[in-house]
């Protein structure tokens, strides 16, 4: 069967989701359009779209922090990805931690951090 | 702390990625905006925005097939949200499926179906 994703839904971009492949953990969220989708899908490592800077985002280039495509799937209408990737580098956020979602909602509406940093950002991210 | 998500981000709608609280399989990825978030959260019940119907929409409303809130995370900068959930009824997917993710893109850039079809979605959805 031929891959349809439906890239004109989202205007253009489609949400992907990151997920560890050996463990499950959900490691992000960020958006592809058809040129991150083919670039990931072309070289193993995932390309996303930055909305903020508006441009091709190779995840990783900065930090060395790149994600290894290790499987690809795509849900049933065809507007989400989701990715089984080897995490480099330990986390998949800029903050820190293994996973972007280290902020729980707790009993009474407040947050609790959970999940321990990995690594240093400002040792990652200096120049 | 306070819980921030930015719904302006996505023009008042924002990712939420549904996980099995158990194996942590991703099970679907749809949208919410303030209302379905309150919702979800008053309920213990997941509720999203259906984009194609403009409504909110009680994920198992018709189906019987709701999912029942685990854990609440949202992410580094507040605009994507994941649920772990106990989906009842089997499948999250409305062709059937237990994950909406059952299409896997293969080496040659094809499609497989995995998993296994847990319902029979004429036999839930029928009047």
């Amino acid at each position: 069967m031929e891959i349809k994703l439906n890239f004109e839904k989202g205007n253009g971009l489609l949400p992907a989701v990151a997920q560890d492949w050996q463990t499950g953990q959900v490691l992000m969220l960020a958006f592809m359009n058809r040129k991150a989708w083919e670039k990931t899908l072309a070289t193993g490592t995932v390309h996303y779209w930055s909305r903020s800077r508006n441009e091709l985002w190779f995840k990783g280039g900065t930090s060395g922090h790149v994600q290894v495509v290790k499987d690809v799937f795509i849900d049933c209408d065809g507007d989400t990805i989701l990715l089984k990737v080897e995490q480099q580098g330990g986390g998949a956020c800029h903050t820190g931690y293994k996973s972007c979602f280290f902020q729980r909602i707790k009993e009474d509406g407040t947050i609790e951090i959970v999940g321990e940093k990995v690594f240093d950002p400002e040792e990652v991210y200096k120049k």
